[in-house]
């Protein structure tokens, strides 16, 4: 998947000051099944876990969005870095 | 960004039996300046060690693929999950 095309694009049309980002997408695509795994929420949780043991930032700093269709489902969690966070 | 476009088109695209998928990406967009944070790749083996925790499959089921151009730096990770995989 081309992703910097994507995240290109998505840096295009988003009113966005210059600073850092961090996004993290999760996609669950399912083939065949009326349900996904019940772990799914439960990994998603411990995935932000690690990103918010590295970056502390304050809670409106930290965007969620869950997309669901049928046979997908996605989460989006996109972070602006604050300009004075530490750099190690 | 439309996450379910972007994933319902790499679906049409891919040659990909009918298995369910896992897909993480985690993409960091420098802005202004020359370096992106140290702790990126530790972080993104810490997000690793959190799915292999939740979905055990082989070695071959996991794809990495890493793009980086001026500014922006992807991470992806496909992993294609077995058929008996237990359910959660």
């Amino acid at each position: 998947m081309d992703w910097l095309k994507i995240f290109r694009a998505e840096k295009k049309t988003s009113a966005q000051t210059a600073k850092d980002r961090l996004m993290v997408a999760v996609a669950y695509q399912r083939e065949g099944r009326m349900n996904g795994p019940n772990y799914l929420p439960q990994m998603r949780e411990e995935i932000l876990a690690v990103v918010r043991k590295f970056i502390r930032v304050p809670d409106d700093a930290v965007q969620f969005n869950v997309q669901r269709e049928d046979g997908l489902e996605v989460l989006e969690l996109n972070i602006t870095l604050p300009e004075d966070l530490p750099r190690g």
